[in-house]
């Protein structure tokens, strides 16, 4: 299982964070904009120094794709140097994709393919039958948004469906429809940490991708507590600005692991 | 308002039609997967060919992500090489984005700063105020998947909330409440005709994006007849493998363009 991969680097460094390479050109430090290739450049930078704390990388490709080509290339330059420098970090392409049917077949070549990250993120309106095209391929990660971080992720997934709001439908299904190659998760965001614990009780040991700690105001510790497995895994705990833009990014991803740990390795 | 350049266009070709440039490298004739740029020279051929029956063009980005920078390097010549040539023609980025908030700008730089596009299409999963860095451009459209065409739509979009399908919830929310700056659309599949006449008896005279006739079963007249608005306008009828893999594209185009116009000029 794709999972499997994950687990491993999370036992081997012992933690469960993930490093978001929101690699924003416009928010790079001036020393890295005079680059070749700026967004690789920083992105090299940051995971040589944080990746004796991370489990995870996780570039989210609008910040590429905002540079165009340029951009896209950086991010390749990225998903080459972490599996050729660092093979057991488990990588995942946060490009919330989801088109119908056959159509999909472009985003798992590029995704899983051409880069060949192991996992990405999904959006769930298509249904199972859109998503096909990535759910059959059980070598990789597809991560469904579930319950988003955004303040007003509400606006749909609290709609009432059969007297459960429409994320716990989505968590339902995923879990005992669509995860027939045991290679989904489920995007929970540590802003809702009450949804965290009751999509945790549906879903059993089923890895959740965490978004919202740090700058979106989610708790490391509520987020735990909510969220974790039986095996004491089970989140991938992802932080973006809070890290790659910190003064000392190495320093923030151990405080961060160090954070989690804390909670993780004394929770019941 | 944006969707002024889709109706002058309309008006000046007499056309709905949306010519899909899907232009999978796998499918295209021999004698262009030789060439320097294949899906950009294949592209010319068939915009050349079709364009006096056409108000649009819809790249669907997957086709093109699916050969990494190659392929996205092939998408901007596109784009570039219809606003030049032909720039009162409306273009669509068919790449189905949504992230949070901020992260949205990367997507708005790319689709519609960096290439140019004029409208792109959304999905509604994460709310309006995620969306908002699109729903802020009053000069670009937002195209918000509502009633997908692929067969499995329901899965999701026929959940009944408050008594009504979800599609039917997206539909109100967008023409209520997301469409202050008068520049979005949905998404409504053609392979949904009942489903259109319910979003047209709601939405007013907000314009449809219409996937899914000729290949995947839609049928024209009944998609006319239920999807136009007061003006006789009011959808953007895409078809893709139907005209740009047909033996004579510009025929395929033709013919789509007056098999619309017979109904939708007679009907009433």
């Amino acid at each position: 299982m794709i999972i499997d991969k994950y687990n491993q680097r999370v036992d081997k460094v012992n933690s469960l964070v993930c490093v978001g390479l929101d690699s924003d050109f416009e928010k790079l430090p001036e020393r890295f904009k005079t680059m070749e290739f700026p967004q690789f450049g920083f992105n090299k930078m940051i995971i040589d120094e944080t990746v004796e704390f991370a489990a995870a990388y996780k570039p989210n490709s609008a910040f590429y794709e905002a540079r165009g080509t340029k951009g896209l290339i950086e991010l390749e330059m990225t998903i080459n140097y972490l599996k050729k420098a660092y093979p057991d970090v488990f990588t995942i392409l946060d490009a919330k994709r989801a088109d119908i049917g056959n159509t999909n077949n472009g985003y798992v070549t590029a995704a899983f393919d051409f880069m060949g990250f192991d996992a990405i993120t999904l959006h769930p309106y298509l249904g199972k039958e859109a998503l096909k095209p990535f759910l059959d391929r059980a070598d990789k990660g597809s991560i469904i948004l579930c319950r988003t971080s955004n303040p007003d992720a509400g606006e749909l997934q609290d709609l009432v469906v059969d007297g459960k709001p429409l994320w716990q439908t989505v968590a339902e299904k995923v879990s005992k429809d669509w995860n027939t190659n045991n290679n989904c998760m489920l995007v929970v965001g540590a802003t809702y940490p009450e949804e965290m614990k009751r999509i945790r009780n549906i879903v059993g040991d089923m890895t959740f991708l965490v978004p919202g700690v740090g700058a979106q105001g989610g708790d490391v510790k509520t987020t735990v507590e909510a969220g974790l497995n039986f095996e004491k895994k089970g989140l991938i705990i992802s932080s973006s600005r809070g890290i790659i833009f910190a003064e000392d990014p190495a320093a923030e991803a151990k405080k961060l692991r160090d954070e989690i740990n804390k909670f993780r390795l004394t929770s019941s």
